[in-house]
């Protein structure tokens, strides 16, 4: 079973990946964190714990104690996140508490905050269950909500025991689901894997299939990426930046949707392709790579339609808190396998690209 | 001006103590941190800002946005730190933006916290306006807020760039908050300076009566040991814990009068009162020793009248977050300038303090 380590300034941990790991949670947290505490939190979503929850109960002596968050980016908020505190309070929740965030990506940024500020801080454990999850959000430390002003407004870093990344989960995505995960695997192929956007242009088949050893494959290669861009950049002020490939239009694909048209991968995935379309005209890509790589990102779709105005996606970038200083920052990619930050992309690049964007979102509907 | 230095494992910064201090902040502030960001956030109260904005306002080029948050406890929550948030929003904040807390505990606690989660974390700076938040709060990175089951349940770690204690705003203080705020210094000088004490006692005079030079000394000699202790533990694993003297029967107070009847250094008086009680039946102080103290707190009173029922704060010390696996967490003092920690206080040693405490509140009102 591949472990791949966090290593940063202010953690270490490893990234568990492979499968029954969901199963075997209790022994496993227990050899990295000691005996379990009185009280053990996990917080899930229905439809995970109804499909997941006897067996993630298995490995567990006292079961422990469920905090539900209903799907959807519409949850991810300081209300909720108040909500759960609440409850933990009232089950007896105290400082030497864990709290195991068992779900998708929404579920670990919640999850992840609400254990960052609960009595200011106590120990977590993310057990992703989307493939988004496992290849991004669950690594790194990242936690946080939203608020009605944009996406992730709010949060702390606050890294995990650590990551177990159950590859039998994967069986019970939606295809929708599955094909929006492996945005960010393509989006790590363009900026840090040529090998790996390759393997998938090669294997798009087996992967879209399923076949666990190809899906593994992807899978530990995405993680890799995310876990070494995190160990030398831990706070986002430099090359962690590049993760962010395709997320400033993609950021404000689902705020202008409202989180609702859209799963994130899939706002990534229309962002990527504004983003290829800037890189191809300031030169640091050729023609030939951009229509490659938008290939495969369609062959790795279909994205869903997008209707929507160039003005208001535009206006929607502004408030986008990558912004420093007021400066635009905007990922780019160099070549294949490598990418770069810049600052000065104007109004009128940004809507040529998000034009040609939504032109190839209305040849494709 | 006297300089005190915290240093913890995740920062180091100084704590600079004086007059005049409020109205040169901007150079200062540019001393330690560099050119001022584009948009600097001062979090304030309608009260101080009404009495000090213009003093404050005068060293900067650009005035900086101001956020308010009315007075009291019960704005301490989380709707008011998402309000806040969505604010620096608007104003358009971003991660290079800074703040700057300028107000008493609350102000403190709060703006501590917002920079802690906005955008996961920016750079703040405390200028405490109060005797208790220069001796206390202010110094040590402690920052939250409450929930409705209890005080500070919600919170995160997050050193400011520096800490501005500036004396002169003492002198606006209500007669009653500057001695609630001086049950702060009983306490340092009870846990950890003995010669803190002796002064105090012999000084109470020249304190009372806010002559600067004794003030000042009080003061330097608070942030000392509460940075001291700080340096040693600065997240609250062990001796961090000894700070908590009186808080465990005080928080239980303030919970029980709903936060309206007494402000927090004048709960904490009561709570020492408690403790004491427990420390002299334990044997941990001399008779003599906890009637020295007790006269001390007198002294430096009168603390409000207290009426409550023993059964209410027996229960409301349930809540109380220090403890830890379900253990009741006690702090001890052990002679005059040591404390410890216990765990085994039992249900009837705390039903008897509270009761002594009742019956010398009633002997006093």
């Amino acid at each position: 079973m591949p472990t791949i380590r966090v290593n940063t300034p202010s953690a270490r941990y490893d990234v568990y990946t492979g499968r029954g790991l969901i199963s075997s949670l209790a022994p496993r947290i227990e050899r990295i964190a000691g005996k379990l505490p009185r009280r053990v939190f996990v917080l899930t979503s229905p439809e995970i714990w109804a499909l997941w929850g006897h067996a993630f109960l298995h490995s567990f002596a006292e079961p422990p104690t469920t905090l539900f968050l209903p799907a959807g980016e519409t949850r991810k908020t300081m209300p909720s996140v108040e909500k759960l505190l609440r409850q933990m309070v009232a089950a007896g929740g105290d400082r030497g508490s864990l709290l195991i965030a068992f779900g998708g990506g929404i579920v670990g940024d919640v999850g992840g905050f609400v254990a960052a500020i609960f009595m200011r801080g106590i120990r977590y454990v993310q057990v992703p269950t989307t493939f988004l999850a496992q290849v991004d959000s669950s690594v790194g430390g990242k936690t946080g909500v939203n608020l009605p002003e944009g996406k992730n407004l709010v949060g702390s870093f606050h890294h995990p025991l650590a990551v177990f990344a159950d590859t039998d989960v994967l069986g019970t995505l939606s295809d929708r689901e599955f094909r929006a995960g492996l945005m960010e695997s393509i989006k790590a192929g363009i900026i840090r894997d040529r090998s790996l956007l390759r393997f998938m242009e090669e294997h798009a088949d087996e992967v879209l299939a399923r076949e666990p050893e190809a899906v593994e494959k992807v899978i530990t290669a995405s993680i890799r990426m995310k876990a070494d861009v995190v160990n030398r950049d831990e706070r986002e002020s430099g090359l962690r930046m590049i993760l962010n490939l395709g997320h400033t239009v993609g950021h404000a694909i689902e705020q202008v949707t409202r989180y609702k048209a859209m799963l994130h991968g899939e706002a990534v995935g229309w962002g990527m392709i504004a983003a290829l379309y800037v890189a191809h005209r300031r030169g640091t890509i050729t023609g030939a790579q951009a229509a490659r790589i938008e290939r495969l990102i369609h062959a790795y779709g279909p994205l869903p339609a997008l209707t929507a105005r160039t003005s208001s996606l535009i206006a929607a970038t502004g408030g986008d808190k990558k912004n420093i200083g007021g400066v635009r920052r905007f990922v780019l990619p160099v070549g294949i396998g490598d990418a770069g930050i810049v600052e000065d992309v104007t109004k009128a690049e940004l809507v040529a690209a998000v034009a040609y964007m939504l032109s190839q979102a209305k040849a494709r509907s």
